[in-house]
């Protein structure tokens, strides 16, 4: 039986696989996007769990929008006019592709930033858009190269990470969320804020985010995988009813609705009252790894330049020129998992602007992230010989 | 935002649409494909969720094909071959959203039972296959006009539900399956059965699967929302790599994985020692509210037929000739909800071959579905008069 012609270009994520030979013994894996399993609220989540198994209703067959007291949360919480509402979804990953598959024909064009999430190119290849690929800077999207690809190609969206983005940690600064806000404004272009490491800021102040400046051409992804549980798969898209309908008839047929019993059990964590504190423990967990990752690069690759960030689970390091791929490959050899920075380009991209590597710093202990800065070092060190 | 060309002919689920209405009060539904809520294993489950909530590695991210243990449990229970493997889904209705987007192009030719399950016409039309409605005899599918279309469409699947048919309740002979299995073979088409009823039977003879005589040219979606629970969302498909394995990278797309505590807990449950007491115990259950709805049939509404059945959750009852979209609304303002059976049909099939209507009998109460043929009865005779 011949595959459909959309998934013949479709390729496993790099990600996905590196993360299972990262799983080999005495391997230090910066590679995946994993929280810490240490930062899941299992002391808020087992009483919840205990009560939920009393609620036959929970067990039935739901809504497809959603399980409502979690509608009505996302619509206190995150609607910005009564005119918006909310689809739960089995993670942001299946917002993302709920998106592409309802409003996206082959070649229709979208904006994305490159490097990107990785998961995010999948879907729009899967969707075979015509993805324009801009530039990043140290304060967001090139706005010079982002409205010419607004005048000149007409896309209907642009997705954009604009908190401590991955895989580059950068987070947008208030003038250029001002300037992307009137930009999809005045081009008619609906932005798709993905928003899963936003709560993830642990120095710095909090900026409006890009959909608040434009409410009525925008769509949120929102993830709780990165503070309360991926493992759950619960994520919420939010916007304008006239976006999100066509989402919710789509969804009846790709899954129906997402498991009510994990709603039921985000909701009530959300709502939990010490629920703000262990927020704020996870926050301080990561930028203490942050800081132990990031001192240990700077003492033994100063050859090397990690991005400065505030928030979220990433450092982007700058490396001397090299093949990037080869280099990660090696590093694998030498017991240390990281993603070569190519991976978040388009397949049609060539030469990546520079030669980098994203490294986790949530998933690992203290103590590892040095030891896997050493072991980099080492082969830094073999490399230069 | 204009919504791509294969969304803009796919019409919100009737069937999800008249849930709606039928939860207003004093309603009786008849309409729905639900179970009862207290088959619901809550005795099993709920000790279960309590233990599952001391072990944070389920809430991290899991694989795309599945919880470990529980493809375990598929590989042992499901695969016919060595070389035959699964995937976990949220619910079944992605794996056949999956499938038709793995192997579906435009216009490609597949074969359906006709009438047949709304969800799988919704995804076959979304995915903008050419259905080729198969005719529906008391034993099956009519095997002339099947092998006709097999030899002259060459369709890559055929979609069926062989035991317990949805809507019609109709259970393949053995006869049927063997030659069915034979068809799929000699014509290289792939059959594709779906199988959510078959541990609902209460009466008759078990009989093979389909698949199993034919398995490498079949591929099964199995579902555990009939006999553990719809709300946990958790379906599998099984079959041969070949066909599997492009539905995982799909899936990553698609949803990165499915909850993993649902997918435990529904391996815990599956696993219980006393489960097999509970599922005898729904069977009766169902038997005894078959009974009481056929009865009650019978007794008030003689001029319609109910076509017997050994399982399931439906009753299909023909109907002296009339608009039945017509009876229905009419029946829903008199306080009963049930199913027209024109909507089972692809949307470019006119004239269903007879006039039906589909009834549920798992989730009412006995008493309630007395009560509702007494209303139905109360509106034949009101149009017959």
């Amino acid at each position: 039986m011949k595959i459909a012609r959309s998934l013949q270009s479709l390729k496993p994520s790099y990600i996905r696989e590196i993360l299972a030979a990262a799983k080999a013994p005495h391997m230090i894996s910066l590679a995946g996007g994993l929280p810490a399993e240490d930062t899941f609220p299992m002391h808020i989540l087992a009483p919840i769990m205990t009560q939920l198994a009393r609620l036959p209703s929970l067990f039935q067959y739901g809504p497809t929008q959603g399980y409502g007291p979690l509608l009505a949360y996302c619509d206190q919480h995150f609607a910005y006019q009564p005119t918006h509402t909310s689809l739960i979804t089995t993670g942001s990953q299946q917002g993302l592709d709920l998106i592409a598959r309802a409003y996206l024909d082959a070649g229709d064009a979208i904006v994305m930033e490159a490097p990107s999430y990785l998961g995010a190119l999948q879907v729009f290849e899967l969707a075979q858009a015509r993805i324009l690929p801009v530039a990043q800077t140290s304060t967001g999207p090139d706005l010079t190269q982002l409205e010419a690809y607004f005048a000149k190609h007409s896309p209907k969206l642009f997705y954009a990470v604009p908190d401590f983005h991955n895989p580059t940690g950068v987070c947008w600064s208030h003038a250029t969320r001002e300037h992307v806000a009137t930009l999809c404004q005045r081009y008619g272009v609906v932005l798709l804020e993905d928003a899963p490491y936003r709560e993830l800021r642990f120095s710095g102040e909090s900026l409006p985010m890009v959909s608040e400046l434009c409410p009525e051409q925008a769509v949120v992804l929102r993830s709780f995988s990165k503070y309360v549980s991926p493992g759950m798969r619960v994520g919420v898209i939010t916007g304008p009813e006239r976006f999100i309908c066509p989402l919710i008839t789509l969804k009846q047929a790709a899954d129906l609705h997402s498991s009510v019993p994990m709603q039921a059990l985000l909701l009530e964590t959300l709502m939990y009252s010490d629920f703000p504190q262990h927020l704020q423990a996870i926050r301080t967990l990561y930028q203490v790894r942050y800081q132990v990752l990031t001192g240990a690069l700077a003492e033994q690759l100063p050859q090397c330049a990690a991005t400065p960030i505030d928030g979220g689970m990433f450092v982007w390091l700058t490396l001397p020129r090299c093949d990037v791929e080869q280099l990660a490959a090696h590093l694998l050899q030498q017991g240390v998992a990281v993603v070569p920075g190519s991976v978040f380009y388009p397949a049609d991209v060539d030469a990546p602007p520079c030669c980098a590597v994203r490294l986790n710093f949530t998933h690992a202990e203290p103590d590892t992230l040095v030891e896997g800065v050493s072991r980099m070092a080492d082969v830094f060190a073999h490399i230069q010989e």
